[in-house]
């Protein structure tokens, strides 16, 4: 096994909730991103709805926030940790497509790449739900990990292509 | 507004839980397929766990299986839903990929869709975070419903490349 | 004790979840009010909050439907009931009042009626919250049974002063 | 393997939510039983409690309420079912031994004994943390099913010794 | 837009979990009221209840503390916070009115106000719920904040007219 | 009342949640045992699963490891508490008997010791879903605290029988 362990396993082989007790808490960020791709005139609804009472994206948008604390509930060996910071932004690449960035800050000995995840991925689900009588062959993803600050394993940046234009 | 109106919105524009309590209970299943593309050495890693115990998939059904219950507190506008069944399946269509697809069943006036999509997302996220010590850069998705029986809107099957060998 | 006895409480004196099974499913629907009073300057930044993206009522309405869900885990004797609908409503009878008004409908042994106030009450905490640095004296309630339908016990309807109008 | 066969498992021998959307709604009721066993001053304090306000049973008695109503969050491959009646008693067998005992009901395809044994082990829990200052070294168990009635695969009444008294 | 600002709003005008990683942690208390009003036969049937095993106040109380615990996926924005203390009283000013006085203390970058208040909010629905089969006409409410002490913004105290008598 | 009072109750008898806002954090570890007794059969077939996929003892370690993180949200009086590891172990004593391991740590006011009860406990109702089937008569416990480290009421270690082999 190389150096960069799994260990989420314990002397038995089996999952655990790696102690973390003796690392310091420390500031950290994730930042990360989930798309929604769909039909033209079904963005195009989304966005008028941005101008109207309760549209898509509040709701997708409260929904991200929530779920981001639901996170060590969902992902089975994530740390319960103090959220300090949850903030969920839109964005249209082009005229099939919804970006959703989601970043997450703590204080604590463990990162929070998971509950970036997460609420994206809420967020992207919810949207879904709410436009799925219009257009069933949405698609969701790819999501992943765009950026990741503080602890001892040093900062993640992923090269994305610049794809977004927020508005 | 054309005849597939987004019924998720009120008088005032604001988003409900549609009423459906004059559609009849009836069976439903959906089947939603989420990915996770990955470094082969991690992939590997994952399949290896499948003949040990404790391994990374055997989590990630657990965690896929519990989120589907979970829905209606995640998704806001979803339906609380007597699920009547929840199973989880992987398959490894090349060495970079781990397909997860998710299968859930009710009886019930609306349909699974959502439980299927959330389902096959959590399993995925969970895997991400057994082994993002090793890659960072897992990228998850596409995410999306492949197969929707019952209910009035109709049966809806998405034609998918044959990618997929389940083994 | 008279004939309408306090159900909740079992042979010993202790509160139970009173045993429903031999009671016919049926349609029910409550509707219950709460109000939020503040100084004239908050509900008027709430209101302008309404033609912009991300207001204070869109979070709430949010919060009250997913509350309205959670009720079984909220009050100790609830019932889960499969809820077939939740409507969140708002109205400004004078400038210091928002008026919120949950509806929810269910086919069950028992009402919705603690579905009801639950959604009205949760909303009315997040405005609250999401208000409270600008103005901490912010009164919540009354919080009351509207109109209740459906069940053996008979309708409700309360008389209310004529103080709403729904914009 | 024989006919009674682990249903719990895919045929990729992974766990899953078993199917019942082909069985039946029927009648369902099962008793299980956890005790606890303590220094007799603890029980003491315990049963005095039962005449004040705020006793240490009124809270465990809710707390297993609530649990039953969880179980399908807590016991991954347990079906949500529309739990009917709850009711939780205490009993005091001897000196050292309180006995509580969770009945559970629904209507549904597959019966409530998890929710009755896991309303029953909560409740002990309960009864643990608001003692455990005076007493740590109190036991829980054994918790066991006492009676299933309702579903195809009939009754079952477990054997108990005679060594209860209701009071 | 005046100093005191909306922070819960981002800069796409939208809603966020506020940033607070850069606030220390100090030490915090709130306390909020809610009132239930209702028949006198009701509060006295209530009342009785206090010297007998499982009263209502019990359970509501049960509900207070454990609510308090949720507030955070109750109410979107709110921070999850290492909650230190939470107690719940109740008072009867008059012969028709029930004061439930909740109590909440933790160490963190911020506040507790809408802990105490979710308490106060959901101990009265619960004494409603126990209530509704004799009086489906009580009123929750006025619920509000009593005193807030800690934090940059300073302490709050409402002068509350004398009207509750603790026993 | 001697010394070691019955803190969880206040000035009115009634429960609360100890304020603990003057206890220094430190580092806590809790560790429990549940056992289940059942037929040799039974404990084969889940010995059986350790070398497949998807066995009985990873579901019920997964759901061990989510319910310690539940702990506050079903033991109404325990303190919500940033875990810091969560590890379950399994051991076959005997032929009849499956011991159930599980150790909790934290920095924190107050122990783990209702965390690694509950996690221990949830498991062990796993253990006895996915076998019921075969074997209803399974009995669950005796379920106790073996070691608890730091805090002020000082270290607790539990003298058991000499009866597990960990395998």
């Amino acid at each position: 096994m190389d150096q960069r362990e799994l260990t989420h396993f314990n002397a038995q082989g089996r999952a655990r909730m790696v102690d973390v007790s003796d690392k310091p808490a420390t500031k950290r960020k994730a930042v990360a991103v989930s798309t929604v791709r769909m039909a033209p005139e079904t963005l195009a609804r989304i966005r008028q709805g941005g101008v109207e009472k309760g549209d898509v994206l509040a709701v997708a948008q409260v929904a991200g926030i929530l779920a981001a604390k639901k996170t060590p509930e969902l992902v089975p060996m994530c740390h319960p940790l103090p959220l300090t910071g949850i903030d969920i932004r839109f964005a249209f690449p082009d005229d099939r497509t919804l970006r959703i960035e989601a970043e997450v800050t703590t204080t604590a000995p463990t990162g929070v790449e998971m509950e970036a995840l997460t609420a994206a991925s809420v967020a992207a689900l919810t949207v879904y739900d709410m436009c799925k009588a219009l257009d069933k062959a949405m698609v969701i993803g790819p999501t992943y990990l765009v950026e990741k600050r503080g602890g001892k394993s040093g900062d993640f940046v992923r090269d994305e292509a610049p794809d977004a234009q927020w508005g």
